[in-house]
């Protein structure tokens, strides 16, 4: 498999070009924030002809250009790049029916198998199991819950056959104390330190608690499972993935 | 569904009617460790033809005179008496011909939950991923590891193809200091305090880790799931049931 | 030793005389919420003038009455009634001229011996360490953070010699995504199940975290913790004291 | 101040370098393991002689010859080098006579905090509170438990007015099953992924339990600890001195 990397030049591209190494995968070459096409090509039409699988990682400001290359050239691609909006989504919906898509805001392995497992658990135990989302992370994030604990709630949400927006509680600690309400969905979110990313998400139930952890040591691991993404991806016929996808869950 | 009670007035025999009441399930009667019988019955086998389901967290010594007390009486029988022997496994076996037999050395919902979601991980986990089995019980605790850690490794081992006599090492603290073995699982048990019963099934690969945890408050919560897995088990076909089986994983 | 105890018919009250029990220590008797006298006694006053310690852990609206009972006797009185006002502080400063008075909301060993601890952390480790306090409480719980998490939060400002109410921010998860500000003291709360109480104060630096835990089983520990306390507080001249000073630290 | 360091060339010696650029410590220059003196110096006692304390991480084949660099030019010494054998202890205690010499086979300042903290809880709570110490570690660690583990181990040991060997328990899990021994100090170690190093130790009492924890994200932490000693080292009469020192506790 030949990958082209999308924002090459970049933290996450250079992961990404660290983590293919690592995995055996060949980089076909890659295209950088300003446009320059990185590899022996003539333009990015010739990069992509030469993939077998787009990776982006870069910035919304280059999705659209990025997301036309893939599909012109009738390549997969997987999409990492977070902030995406409303818009963007559409596009890759619209891009979907002529190309595989994955997009994910959390390519690691262990927080998407979490994904996948936790879905059945939510569907499996009532209401009467409180959910509770739980993360730390370092010092400098500023939005909380993190957008990888919102993740992990949508999977319970669905679970239960319902969304995050309908199960979602964020006024735990408020100036008005009430009780926990059944059904919902509580967050809790911890700021220190170089913490790279720990998540919990808990069940907790009569005389017991389930516990789903994640702890990251680094941001490789979202290279690594981008790598292991656009291997599953490259087989996959149109159509727009996860990558709860990717691990058949 | 009404429910007979094996071993009614031990410890656990009088958990289970507890946790029968809160369910609002209706308890038939129950047979002592002397074996006379409880509530308005000539005897046994009127005892087991006026249940739907017969529980038994008695003892190893009572085993084969309650397992056969449900098989005359055509009856499904929940068994969670601890410490069975391979002939008393025969015995279930041979049983499970006739009638409906769930048998679990832990009844809770936590556990058996993540015993079948653990089997899912280690099933898309390769073996880059290491196998940790931590758990913590009350300081008065025997054996280590505990048998609950062992079955959550059996769920992993089952996961990858193996067996846990295959991939279980128990010699981690040793004279012999030894690199870990790829593959293979490890057992970590604390004991101390009055302690429940805490588990953790740890996955963890290069830069990141999965970790599957359960906590338990107190022992109603066997009492709690026997009686979800009689309410199951009442409806099957005679064979050999799981509680795993009862969550549909 | 023996104790009287105010509010001897409550939960707490009778989770004082197990407590007692336990520890080998005589209960002289006690007064009950209609304020009648429990044991061989003409009234309340001989019933303190037969005690040692009293011991009161009922409501708010005795405490005047109860506080009088002791200082009237010229008695020690440990007092772990919660939802105190600063009037009542004001009256147990008062009183604490006369006789030793010990008040904690807390009477759990575990979590003063932590508030000793973390109070000499905090002194040592610079304000490049962030505090962060995570609790866990069963979902019937109104208020959060919990008030021990704010006790333990308290201990940490002490020894950076600034108070509670400087460093606390409890807008982390807020409509308005900020960055964490040096030098503060973060919370977060779970809620869920039955669980009885587990706190956790973090202090998060570069590269490593250090963690202060405690999990409580039950609510038995407060009435042996009092119990500890009611010992070393008999032979206190007249003054006010805390848990942690029981301990020395 | 001016720091010299021995080893400067190999992994440690250069995580000190940047620790001290971070800290704003000057490098006055260095050894590295051919003996080669890297700064503008003469020989090593040029260099030894324009240092204000020396930082040793290196290897014990050089410890001799390291010390008496110190000894002979009269500064401080820092020695983080493990694997340290009785023999170099002791000719840490002769050179002691004469300089200030701080050894420690974990210098992060999170593992000494505790271990000071961890001494004073061992010496408040009785042998009722059971002590166990977990830890954790990446899958090519070989001994078990870690050397820090024991540290912390030790360090509960003392405040119990006994020592490491004496309440020390690693056979948990064993052929022989047993019960907990009063009193004494077990030990749980995982390996797994590439863990930089989790350490807990636990008091577990009746009803609660109390957990001090550290959690590294690398080995920079040995480093910066490092730099934090050497500074207080500085201005030491001559003596023996740990990390635990440099806290004042």
């Amino acid at each position: 498999m030949k990958i082209g990397i999308l924002g090459v030049t970049g933290r996450m591209g250079r992961a990404i070009g660290n983590a293919a190494a690592e995995a055996g995968v060949t980089v076909a070459g890659g295209i950088d924030r300003e446009g320059a096409v990185h590899g022996d090509y003539a333009d990015a039409a010739s990069l992509a002809a030469a993939s077998d699988v787009l990776i982006d990682f870069s910035a919304v400001a280059a999705f659209d250009e990025h997301l036309k290359i893939a599909v012109e050239a009738g390549k997969p691609i997987l999409i990492g790049t977070t902030g995406l909006q409303p818009e963007h989504h559409a596009t890759i919906d619209e891009a979907a029916k002529a190309i595989a898509v994955l997009q994910s805001a959390n390519t690691s392995l262990g927080i998407n198998l979490l994904r996948g497992l936790i879905e059945q658990a939510a569907a499996r135990l009532g209401p009467d199991w409180d959910i509770e989302v739980l993360e730390m992370h370092h010092r400098h994030k500023v939005d909380a819950p993190s957008g990888t604990a919102l993740l992990l709630a949508q999977s319970a949400a669905k679970g239960r056959g319902s969304t995050l927006q309908e199960l979602s509680r964020f006024d735990r600690i408020s100036e008005h104390p009430h009780a926990r309400e059944e059904g919902t969905i509580g967050y809790a979110s911890l700021r220190g330190g170089s913490v790279a990313g720990d998540h919990m998400l808990i069940f907790a139930g009569e005389g017991e608690r389930i516990e789903f952890g994640h702890r990251a040591d680094s941001r490789a691991i979202f290279a690594r499972g981008a790598i292991r993404g656009a291997e599953w991806l490259k087989d996959q016929p149109a159509g727009r993935y996860t990558m709860v996808d990717v691990l058949g869950l």
